[in-house]
């Protein structure tokens, strides 16, 4: 069976995956880029078009990063990280935070209460807009990702959600040594989530750990 | 001026420095000796008297560990780290875990607000009971340590409180790869801690990573 990963995951040393007041200006809330200040100099957000030097590093920081898009069928994201509208859908001229080509490049499924028609964007990115559970929301996404491993992109509260029904087999943590102070727990509800996984850490230059916990059994 | 510092002080994944429930029996509580683990196979932690092979091991864990003792003059510690009697003090019996020769071998300022008589113990170790904010108990320990540096032994509500108050030079910190999930948060209401320090993560083979934070600048 395919692999179920989340990559590329910032949490603060409090336990913070987003800062508080998240808006249209300031999607991480008040924690701005730190949390994904490590990210930003690396080669691969920089061939995402993200902002910042060219070509962009290619250590430590690089070498986790770019795992986030190889042997990927499709992602699973929260209603919150493809927007910042909440409740019903006013506006579906919003088409996500990338552009007309979405960095992607495979079908999308979007956990939302409020469904909306699928849309199709070039490069092979598709949102479909699903109001399901997390076990019915990986269903849908492994008949919508071939033979391909399903990433669980975000926010906080999706990859909270998957961890607690412990649906995630490879979960990459990067933590950023900041105290936050406020904003979303990871880790909240999670308590002996280590009992589940073998845990590595590595320490990058740029100052941030990266933790990898990969499942200990198959399910 | 001598140095403030912190050493061997574990928190988990959620920021937890203790479990829920400390008793006589579970000084750390529902968290049991998985915050400690790290430290009970190392040479220093033998030397002290704990039980565990021997002679224990001198790898990352016991190079930080044994940075504790050199060139410390004082402790200061929570009453809670001093035993598990709350309010006043119905057994002066209680000399503390140590047994009758401490490791400290040192003055050891004990944070509480019911003072007792000084308890002189062999080996050079001397508790004194002493009812007083941060900065008060650290003239006061600077007092009784000569050239010394003063270490805060700990609970997390003590060290919380001393990073509140920007006492604290050098901080040690062992990252656990555990969630706690309930227990005592070192990190509450330091929100920017950050800013004040330069942090170095170094991971070690047992899993856990230790971090320094080294304070920027003079007081």
């Amino acid at each position: 069976m395919s692999l179920v990963r989340v990559h590329n995951f910032s949490v603060s040393l409090d336990g913070f995956g987003a800062g508080e007041g998240q808006t249209l200006e300031a999607p991480f809330g008040h924690a701005d880029s730190r949390l994904m200040q490590w990210a930003f100099g690396t080669r691969t957000f920089r061939e995402m078009g993200l902002p910042g030097p060219t070509p962009g590093s290619t250590g430590v920081d690089d070498a986790f990063a770019r795992q986030w898009g190889p042997g990927i069928g499709a992602e699973i994201m929260g209603r919150n990280k493809f927007g910042p509208q909440r409740g019903a859908w006013e506006d579906e001229e919003w088409q996500g935070w990338w552009g007309d080509e979405p960095v992607f490049r495979t079908p999308v499924v979007v956990l939302t209460h409020h469904p909306r028609p699928t849309l199709e964007m070039a490069g092979g990115t598709t949102f479909h807009f699903v109001d399901a559970d997390p076990v019915d929301a990986l269903a849908q996404a492994r008949a919508l990702a071939g033979d391909g491993d399903i990433r669980i992109g975000g926010g906080v509260d999706t990859v909270r959600q998957f961890l607690a029904a412990d649906l995630i087999d490879h979960l990459h943590i990067v933590l950023v040594p900041i105290v936050l102070g406020r904003g979303e727990r990871l880790w909240d509800g999670l308590e002996g989530l280590e009992e589940r996984f073998d845990i590595a850490a590595t320490p990058s230059p740029s100052g941030v750990v990266h933790l990898v916990f990969t499942r200990r059994s198959a399910r």
